[in-house]
């Protein structure tokens, strides 16, 4: 039955009063909607499906082996997955690769439905390492290292952060000196927070570093540069290196994480990762990009993928809770309530719907948004995206570091929900949500903190992507949006002229916010842009205001910086939805496109619901309609119920990756 | 500088622009402000901080040992704590307990600084074990049991729960038939739905097990009641017993969770702890209370310490999660913000302070919420509370219900927001969060799920804790409140007579929610209650509506329940608010005082802040004044920047609790 649910009467079928309003409920294809979810890359995700179910042991090994055996399976699992061609996607054919970036990223994310340490571990080995020789290295680093590391034959690691510098890179103490006498570079660790931190495969496997050092030339530094470095011999540190074992963590302990530092270690000139920049032979600094900031973040900016990637596999372990905590519900029976002879399901109870539904919707709702992220980086590192690459670099930087936080914070909360849900069962380690919980954790840590994440993105904003925005560290960015940017920032962000366009395109002219139906995806979409638009133009005056008072930059940020946030925020969730509703218009007629259209709508509404004290303090949301917006959701929550099984069944997780027998058999 | 801030103007030193108004700062006495916090029990917690200092050690075996290793060692430490006098402290002197039950919280909520396993073994065997002993049994269940469980030399579980049962325990599935012929109780297991599950001791250390199961007696079941049961010798499962190991778990691996089930198990008459009811030898079933749903909940109610016990270790591991947090933002520093020469330490940075500092407030306000159902606790147990006992056995319960559910809530919310705070140094395990949040995150679910309890608030509100209240299931509290009730509380929660009430209490009269200052308490106290007595009225007249309107109760619930839920959360915010007034007002002027009061009132504004829609689309809160509060508590939070690291410190969590020595030391 075909039924097109975007544009209903606002009150849906909430007020005819039974649990299960007796409205058109839509048939969900569960094998139909999965092609839909999967995508162009049907045929990876499957692959990757197949290869979790056939190693499905791991998710018990990760509990029974010791953490030193452990890491030795989870290396194992990685290196025979490679050799299935799931994990090399991204290189180019030429070494072994697939040549297809896109594919890489959505074989990443379907990983996530498994053990979490051996995604990490091929995060770092495939991801990290393997993307830093691939972006950063010339064609003599690709040929000496690819075809090895893509079979997993060389491991190596992303030797970055430090123990005194994690988001702020460009402040790394690690020195990379030049010897031209030896026509080497010299590594040395100065201190104990120079040393590199939280490495991953750095304890025990990796042979191989990409370290990040400041790079000294002559007595001059250049900023950080990345070097490949031998840090392992037949299983021993190299001379003058050392390690450290990062031991226990909350999760993910089948990746050995570690400390390194360097005591004089050298490496040949041709160490130096050199497609930005190089040094030659007699130690002349040279490179295609002037601006030492701007070369920075451009080589930090090839590297995106790894955002990309972990926001994907967020918002695919979210799918895994989400899929026990709902067949869970469809199972339990808790209290005798519509009948006194049994007792009432779990999702048949309003406060379980509301707590389940709308992280399921959201989900969805990422899930597409992510679809898009991921789609962008393919084009834009397949050379297949529009004309002004510069431009659509920094937006993709800008929507990925956004996406992964949504991504990740999200993951956070659903696992959270999705166990308390399930009650004490959820706490058994069987049933999933131990691990899930535990491995996810540091998602919104690593691959750029969260908070760090959506300032950057706010930079973007702020400066329009400017040409020079790469420029900016903190002091300057508060300086060039208080100072020259901040006229174009309010101009652009013109909320009144953003209401005119409006007016024009929702029913109900100046009213529209007050007529406009509230299952109108335009209204739904404008809500989100006008808090957008109006949240950064407040920014901007706001950091005007303070440096005009003659603050001082730092003080005026660390002032606004909630707002900061809050408007980068907002951008990013009008980007989630937006994604969401394209991907439902684009749906023909039927009842698919009438089931996501309800998911939609609860993403929607419960997005402004969250928010709806800012858009009654802004004048765009009356108490009437506030109020019916509450309603709507309970509404929609209840048309939902009877789709949620298969809403679950669609993510298709391999059934032995979410194991709880007791929960979902 | 005595500063009393309770009514500064609203602005407070907002407006004056630097990060570190130079407002006077009260000094804080660290020693004077941990002996407030302590309160009456100083010894038995300075007791229990030493005893954990000298058993540090076991942080890190819960890292390194095996499971089963890890198990005997909690156990070890278990008995050798007890043999200090700490664990014993709610017993009776005569069976060599302290005989002070409100010592027996303190000592409890203290060793959450701790290893959370053995805190959990210790409720396990003292609170639920000993407890149920204690209160549901007779003089000669005491003397044949107290002596050797207060010591540790028997250890016991509380086998209630089970796999299909758990939040309503009115339907478990196990029976207890008499057999007057042998005198005996016969316990049998139906089916794998009625096993006990998640029990704590059951999968190996304990030798005794209070169990619940449904008595049958000559034909006729007379609900659930709790048998004595021998269910090891020897280290062995007695013979009809079953027994099986729940596993591993997300966290709380020290502790022994179990499945148990019976198979025809006979048990002595005796062996009822027939407190409440027995059965004569020749097979009749005797009570004092004849209501058999009163009977229940009479004896349920008893063991209402574990709630109170839950609810204080929740806020006390928050405690240590903020005490990390706090020292790591005043020694990392990241990003040159202030000065172009030195990185800025993370507290001076506003979202920093914004995400720590109001779960600081909310910690303190809860510490004393704490400190006051626990003192209610000892009032009631010790006979020493007001005259009309049954009235304040319901009070107690339903405070201790609504603060369990909040204060546990709060710890697994703060524990995450202080792990990211701490960044990827949060994530090892060394750093304390890892434990933390593993074994915490079951402390929403056990001693009751949240959600259920606050059903159970609601509840008690609804009916007015009426004699009645306990004979009322789901079913009759909806039709109890819909019908005779609902006047009753729409009545007692007028809404317009409140309003006259408060407009002579606050200035401004029938402006008081637009006159009052913002940190005025009673100000800010009105707002909690109107929000408190509109939500009850609200769930009561929706209630009815739908039982008006003919629909079954159990569908009018589900559909009002996130109301309910919502009407009860308001009370307990209500409570722990007033507690957190009352605490300050009884401090004599002075710096303490200064310095909570600003505790309290970013407490008081955040909460409000949190539901500010809910104000607006009720009338009590304009925009304008709306905006004020979130910029209040920015400055808020800029004022108790400096008393950060004192503030922590008060809580005086031994140093060697918090390990993490690169993020504190």
């Amino acid at each position: 039955m075909a039924t097109d649910t975007a544009t209903p009467p606002a009150e849906g079928g909430a007020a005819s009063g039974s649990v299960r309003p007796q409205l058109d409920v839509p048939a969900i294809d569960v094998p139909a909607l999965k092609t839909l979810l999967d995508g162009k890359y049907v045929e990876i995700r499957d692959l990757v499906r197949t290869n979790l179910a056939e190693y499905a042991s791991i998710l018990d090994e990760a509990e029974t082996m010791t953490r030193d055996d452990f890491r030795e399976r989870v290396k194992d699992v990685l290196v025979e997955m490679a050799a299935t061609g799931q994990t090399g996607m991204g290189f180019p054919q030429e070494y072994g690769g697939g040549g297809d970036i896109g594919a890489s990223v959505a074989a990443f994310e379907t990983l996530a439905y498994g053990d979490l340490s051996v995604l990490v571990k091929t995060g770092v080995q495939f991801g990290l390492f393997g993307g830093a020789i691939l972006q950063l290295g010339s064609e003599h680093h690709h040929e000496a290292y690819l075809p090895d590391l893509i079979t997993g034959k060389v491991m190596g690691c992303f030797a970055m952060t430090e123990t005194g510098h994690g988001s702020n890179v460009q402040a790394l103490g690690t020195v990379a000196t030049y010897d031209p006498q030896a026509q080497e570079f010299v590594l040395t660790t100065h201190g104990e927070q120079a040393r590199k931190d939280y490495i991953g495969n750095a304890a025990r496997h990796a042979e191989l570093a990409v370290v990040f050092a400041q790079l000294e030339v002559a007595g001059t530094r250049h900023g950080v540069h990345a070097f490949v470095v031998r840090i392992r011999e037949g299983g021993r540190p190299c001379a003058g290196v050392g390690v450290e074992d990062d031991g226990a963590k909350m999760g993910l302990n089948g990746v050995d994480n570690g400390r390194l530092w360097f005591d004089g270690v050298r490496v040949p000139r041709t160490a130096l990762l050199n497609r930005f920049a190089d040094v030659t032979p007699e130690g002349t600094y040279e490179s295609s990009i002037e601006n030492p900031n701007r070369r920075f973040f451009t080589m930090l900016g090839t590297l995106v993928q790894g955002r990309v990637c972990v926001g994907g596999a967020g918002i695919n372990a979210a799918k895994v809770a989400l899929a026990v905590a709902v067949k869970y519900a469809l199972k339990r029976r808790q209290f005798e309530a519509t009948s006194e002879d049994e007792e009432e399901l779990l999702l048949d109870y309003g406060m379980h719907q509301r707590r389940l539904f709308p992280l399921l919707a959201r989900t969805y709702a990422l899930h597409f948004a992510q679809e898009v992220v991921a789609g962008q980086l393919h084009d834009v590192f397949s050379g297949t995206g529009p004309e002004d690459e510069d431009q659509a670099r920094r937006r993709l930087e800008s929507r990925a570091a956004g996406t992964k936080a949504l991504g990740t914070w999200h993951a956070t909360r659903t696992i959270q929900e999705c166990r308390e849900a399930c009650g004490g069962a959820g706490y058994l380690s069987v049933n999933r949500f131990a691990a899930l919980k535990a491995d996810t954790d540091v998602f919104t840590t690593f691959e750029g903190d969260n908070h760090v994440l959506l300032q950057l993105v706010a930079k973007g904003l702020l400066t329009d992507y400017a040409s020079d925005f790469e420029d900016l560290d903190q002091f300057g960015m508060v300086r060039f949006v208080a100072g020259m940017a901040v006229e174009t920032v309010i101009e652009r962000t013109n909320v009144h002229k953003l209401l005119e366009r409006l007016k024009d395109v929702l029913p109900g002219g100046d009213q529209w916010d007050q007529e406009a139906g509230l299952l109108d995806p335009d209204y739904q979409l404008a809500m989100l842009r006008f808090r957008e638009e109006h949240m950064l133009a407040g920014v901007a005056r706001r950091l005007k205001r303070g440096i005009d008072q003659g603050l001082n930059p730092g003080a005026v940020f660390s002032r606004v910086q909630d707002h900061v946030i809050g408007a980068a925020r907002a951008h990013v969730e009008r980007l989630v939805l937006e994604a969401f509703v394209d991907k439902v218009r684009a749906l023909p007629e039927g009842d698919q496109r009438a089931a996501l259209s309800l998911l939609c709508d609860l993403h929607a509404l419960t997005t402004i619901e969250a928010d709806r004290a800012w858009f009654m303090e802004h004048g765009r949301l009356t108490v009437v309609r506030s109020k019916a917006i509450s309603r709507e959701i309970g509404s929609l929550c209840r048309r939902i119920r009877p789709l949620a099984g298969d809403l679950v069944d669609a993510f298709a997780v391999p059934p032995e990756m979410l194991r709880s027998p007791d929960l979902v058999g």
